[in-house]
């Protein structure tokens, strides 16, 4: 039997937000497997800030895509047929299967390539979430370069968010302080009452400065970035001596067609004697299974929560996509392509 | 007897580069020292970009110069009378005695105050630059926040500046590629010849970004940041994978009414997994004998230059604190008030 493949293409280079007009539909009959080579049904993918940049055709931690290109998307799918014995038809695995019905291509290893999960850990969605890139890349961004402690202040932006729940939930099971800043009351209620945060700041209410001065009365000792820009500026007045400025991303610039706004207060670093540092999850790729094994265990206990914002349909790709720079998903944005 | 002391206070806060008029030259009878106290002729007195930011009326690593008060300044002097056992009239020392012909007060201790300095191990000037506050920022912001291992490429702006001078000639000395940015032919060739950088790029010459490509084949792994601005911007763009970027000052910056510019290319940061580490060199004034030791001994040993730009009397300070933001001084610039 010859599958047909949907697909989504980047047609053209995006200036600001996405438009429709940069996407390309096609439809293609799927090649059969070749030895080594399994075929995977994306069942659903995760759709993360960070795809606006391999959009661009700049330099970065990872290969644009190109023009013409499936669009790259991490995802979970059902194996539909192997050669590879690394898996078995019926086998539910996550990697990146790219925006499109079907993957076909080398199985992988145990740091690359596909993975298989295990739904009575957690379901589905989660292994997008707390168990997949953004949990991972909560964990390790957090643990590995703001290293909080007991007692410390950890500030999160993005704070509703895939990677900003998981970082705020982390940092309480190490025993901090831990203050949200998300976009309007609903969500920053969520943070606080379902995450359990000690508080959330609304920065579309415009307080944010003296937000902080509330909620951080002992200043910042970790601030974990999400979204970079104005947020990220007046964060860098509240500082701590010695504080951890987590550079994971930059959603408010992402977009911008002006050019990226720097922080013109990154001289707090040196009054502070503090530090700012990037981090790119690939980095943990052999440490993963650490995380996942601990924050499994959290979410079987009850002791944390992986909230997912799920859109359904392969079709509405686009604009689900920008729901991400519009501030409109409501924890980590997933997209259904098939059901289970 | 009675001395009559002179002094320059702050009259006003400046807006931009420091004018005549936001000093007050002041006359007025010395007092007499107390029990524990000294009393120091300036004799030289070390004119540096930090004094700028201590003139606004803005929190920072050491509290703003208020208005009416004499102009803080580091600098060396003789000690005139003595009422301390740490000191005898004719001791030649260390401190901060500000901008005036004399300074009386307590005498402090091993980690504060005055401290003996000791002429057969460097001259007079020297003890203002390599060692002294320069050479001791310069010493340990390169080797505790660079941190450069041998073979790696250190990049230093303010190149022939106090502290640029220092962090180059210490990379050298740890087996480091150095390559230099400063203003002008003159200073470049300086650094190449006197002070041993395997390159300096003129940044005025507008060649930034192509003198990194040339002089940096493979990239920079610690950025020593004196200057800020679009010189940091531009080195962002090409520092390696776990790059360490020291910022030290921004002197671009120090006199700007329209607001500092931020690094519109901190997100480099993220793509390299580097860090922009902040730091003040009073942290470390419990290990400054060690690099006194250690630099003291390459002076003698000739593997090591100490170069100053020394400005004659006090009635000349204010235009030469100015020399300092037009990249006017060449080498360490100091103030001799008085001889030896």
């Amino acid at each position: 039997m010859e599958l047909m493949n949907e697909q989504f293409r980047l047609a053209a280079r995006p200036v600001g937000l996405p438009k429709d007009s940069d996407w390309q539909r096609t439809e293609e009959p799927l090649r059969a497997p070749e030895d080594g080579e399994i075929v995977v049904q994306t069942l659903m993918l995760s759709l993360d800030p960070a795809m606006r940049g391999w959009m661009n055709d700049a330099p970065s931690y990872i290969k644009p895509v190109g023009l013409g290109e499936v669009m790259r998307a991490g995802g979970v799918g059902k194996v539909i047929a192997s050669r590879s014995p690394r898996f078995a038809v019926g086998d539910i695995v996550s990697g990146a299967p790219g925006v499109q019905r079907y993957w076909v291509g080398p199985a992988g290893d145990k740091y690359g390539g596909w993975q298989k999960i295990d739904l009575r850990l957690a379901p589905l969605s989660a292994w997008l979430n707390v168990l997949g890139m953004p949990g991972m890349t909560a964990y390790f961004g957090l643990t590995e370069v703001g290293q909080p402690k007991a007692g410390e202040t950890v500030l999160v932006s993005g704070a509703a968010g895939a990677v900003g729940m998981t970082v705020g939930q982390v940092a309480r099971q190490r025993g901090c302080r831990v203050v949200g800043i998300a976009g309007g009351p609903e969500k920053c209620d969520f943070v606080v009452r379902e995450l359990g945060f000690d508080a959330c700041i609304d920065y579309k209410a415009g307080q944010l400065r003296e937000g902080l001065k509330q909620h951080c009365p002992n200043g910042v000792d970790v601030y974990f970035d999400n979204v970079g820009g104005d947020i990220l500026d007046t964060v860098l007045t509240r500082i701590n001596m010695k504080a951890r400025i987590v550079i994971c991303g930059a959603i408010s610039q992402y977009n911008t067609t002006t050019g990226v706004k720097g922080p013109a207060n990154y001289l707090a670093l040196l009054v502070k004697r503090a530090r700012m540092e990037g981090m790119v999850v690939f980095d943990y790729a052999e440490r993963y299974h650490e995380a996942i094994a601990t924050m499994g265990a959290w979410l079987q206990a009850g002791q944390m929560r992986s909230k997912e914002d799920i859109v359904d349909g392969l079709d509405n790709f686009p604009a689900a996509l920008n729901m991400l720079f519009e501030g409109k998903n409501f924890g980590k944005l997933c997209l259904q392509v098939a059901p289970l």
